[in-house]
């Protein structure tokens, strides 16, 4: 176990906190509920908006900014977003030393600015669609708050786009959600469920929430991201329409969809061990560390030098980082490296270079292997993909054997309790069961998963015995 | 001169919110004195962040992110940064629906709340230097504003260091404004004067700030940019200390240096004419526009794919896209992309293609040539090249041309007015000189330049005729 980490089976909580301390990526502010990202986290977070910028390019959004400040009465425009945001709001009442006319709210989610703007910008089909993407921070006053899953300020990106269909605008929802899916997937080596949300735990605002959800762990549920069609609902309450080719005057459809540094949270609670984290392979801001050892002066150059000599193939191939610090041992450096989650550790001392080769570390299984000096360009490469799709694999592993499929609710209830788990349960769609589940059980309807087939068979609702045309997945969430 | 943007000679002001607004680069938003950055706008910006970014992090910059709240005690902390940010502020008295027991300032800048974090982070010499960039939004209370110039919230980059000595501080502050110089001058091809501000025009809590000075095409200046000594200030305000090899305390040293989106605002008013803006080629989100003519849909399908051929040697050269749009004749569009301010133009008709060659045109000169298709990639290169060498000239060469050495009040006092221009003058160092200036001029000292020995002659106060070892820059400024 490292220095300063409470074991993951042990207090799972703690865990988390101290693993974050470790690796240094985040810490406590002096303002309650909001934390600083520091350089350790926030490179991994470049990496992140890196390709999904990427991706929101490739799907043909473009970004723009819009304001922090949102006037009261434009939060008040949609009855159900202002109900699902005004107690979560910040507001600013005094600016420049005066009080403010009207309060501004800082910014929860930015719907109601932009569609003051879009009201501006869209007169006919011509204007449409519009596929704007914002990197922004928000804020939502939260009480309870936990460092990357749940802070008062944070940062994130938000879809918004502008459609002259219904058929269109439930297309892009789809079509981000492909995106985050894939995302999750390829990048963060996280397997994810996508579903449509409950009435009850939908977007405040939307006609329809598509979401991703993934196991932690814990066994817990992690909410990773977000794709919402919004229907006509904000193009009514800011009165944004167009017209179409025959002249005639419709109301726009709408999408919003967002992931947050949240998504840092779970891949610390994905993958994190009692060493400290470990970075997925193709977000690692460093993906090989190099540690030389020596015991002399002359010792010291001789590695440098032949650790320069191989490192020119790798630039533009994978990024390293040599780790020359004076004044600490190798094991001491091994260890902080295993903290910050580093994929691969190169090992090389004086006798690996007579005998022409290194040692090589795997974050993920511990393993340790020779490598000859000559193969380990194409050795750090392949390993570095095998780490990422060990990472996934094991992910998905974790997750089967901790779904299940549960027949009665008293066996449910039973089972909720530690070791907890995704269950797969009939549910007849009434609110009233849906409360009552989480009242009893601290469980929630996480999602109606919108894939697996499985889930599409008839039976009987889990809590009223009600008819049920399909499962649904609860779970404890984050 | 393009439709429904006012001449640049006869009214500046308005031509520079008319080009911004054909150019779709920001719009105005429902609060008071906040921008929308449109994408065309923020695509620019995106692009100033990738350039300055990468050199910071080759200068061993790290990015992190901080809160956006500071506790309105913080501010005070450090006496003179509150007294020239307190007038600026915007204060939240409210969150989550309950008035709040301390105020909280949204960050004007970040000094205060970054060295309340330093203090946690610093113990002894091995913790230091810290080099933190942070890109964020910052609220300053403004009651004229102008898109990009002066806005209310704004974006920039804030860079935070910590040092064990006063000699490594200066020089991290001068190897920014090293940065800054080069940015300006490499990517928005704009000459900067370098120099140091006055203690009255200095930073809030600073010891000593360095800026770069631009002269907008109304012969006024604007600052472009700022890097700031903060000496022990800081670190005496939130009691930040350090151990150093001896095992001696000492108060830590501090810079900070920003720039912001005020530069794409330099980058209008240094290159754009009456046809639009005119993008710097390092910059342009689009570097080279293909507008196809064509007549039947045959004619279309061939051009287009003939460009598409061509096309394919241009990726990862540079940026580029064919405008395909149907519905819209030739010169439409022509003028819609020199209003945005699109480097190269190339048209393409069906005789073109007959004889092998296309038409280029260069936006800064509105140069037509006719370019052999087998040579041009390298002519697209080369033009520019070229196109970012003649905005850089031409900026000089009018700077040059506005540039008075005036040794007598009264002449000075004639020529301040229209046209204006940047006035070389001695002055004694004395704020009550500086100050009567400004009161009977509106001009200001905009810096003491640190490069140029012409201006470290002797000479006579042009106000009080005292002794001066050094001309200033006066001019008139945004």
């Amino acid at each position: 176990m490292a220095k300063g980490i409470a074991k993951r089976s042990e207090d799972y909580s703690r865990w988390y906190t101290d693993v974050i301390a470790a690796a240094k990526l985040a810490d406590y502010s002096p303002i309650k509920g909001c934390m600083v990202i520091r350089p350790n986290g926030y490179a991994l977070w470049e990496r992140m908006q890196a390709a999904l910028d990427k991706m929101f390019k490739e799907t043909g959004h473009v970004n723009a900014y819009f304001p922090l400040f949102i006037p009261e009465s434009f939060m008040k425009k949609e009855a159900e977003h202002v109900e699902g945001f005004a107690p979560e709001c910040a507001v600013v009442t005094h600016g420049g030393g005066k009080k403010l006319e009207e309060p501004l709210i800082i910014r929860p989610t930015s719907e109601t600015i932009i569609w003051s703007m879009y009201k501006k910008w869209i007169q006919s089909y011509r204007d449409l669609p519009i596929l704007i993407n914002q990197w922004a921070n928000v804020v939502r006053w939260e009480m309870r708050t936990r460092l990357f899953l749940r802070t008062t300020e944070f940062l994130w990106q938000e879809g918004h786009t502008a459609h002259a269909t219904a058929e269109e605008a439930e297309q892009e929802t789809l079509k981000l959600l492909d995106v985050y899916t894939r995302f999750a997937k390829d990048y963060m080596a996280i397997p994810v469920i996508r579903g449509v949300k409950t009435e009850r735990e939908k977007f405040a605002g939307a006609l329809r929430t598509y979401c991703i959800e993934a196991m932690m762990q814990d066994k817990k549920a992690l909410q990773a991201g977000t794709s919402h069609n919004l229907g006509q609902n904000f193009a009514k309450a800011f009165d944004v329409t167009f017209q179409d080719e025959r002249g005639n005057l419709d109301f726009v459809y709408a999408t919003s969809w967002g992931v947050s540094t949240r998504l840092i949270g779970a891949i610390i609670m994905s993958h994190g061990d009692d060493e400290g984290v470990i970075m997925p392979p193709k977000l690692a801001p460093i993906q090989v560390v190099i540690v030389p050892i020596w015991k002399s002066e002359t010792e010291k150059n001789l590695i440098l030098q032949r650790v320069e000599q191989l490192s020119i193939e790798w630039n533009g191939r994978f990024s390293f980082h040599v780790d020359e610090r004076e004044g600490y041992r190798p094991g001491w450096k091994y260890n902080e490296w295993e903290q910050y989650g580093v994929p691969i550790r190169i090992e090389i001392g004086p006798k690996d270079l007579e005998q022409n080769h290194v040692i090589l570390v795997r974050r993920d299984t511990q393993e340790k292997q020779s490598v000859e000096i000559g193969i380990l360009t194409t050795t750090l490469e392949k390993t570095l993909d095998a780490i990422q799709m060990n990472l996934y694999k094991r992910s998905l592993k974790f997750r089967e054997e901790n779904s299940f499929y549960v027949d009665d609710y008293s066996e449910f209830k039973k089972q909720i309790e530690d070791p907890s788990g995704f269950f797969w349960l009939h549910w007849c769609g009434s609110p009233e069961c849906e409360n009552r589940l989480q009242e009893e059980t601290k469980a929630t309807i996480r999602c109606i998963p919108i894939d697996d087939n499985v889930c599409k068979e008839k039976g009987r609702c889990v809590i009223c015995g009600g008819e049920s045309n399909e499962r649904v997945i609860v779970a404890k969430a984050y």
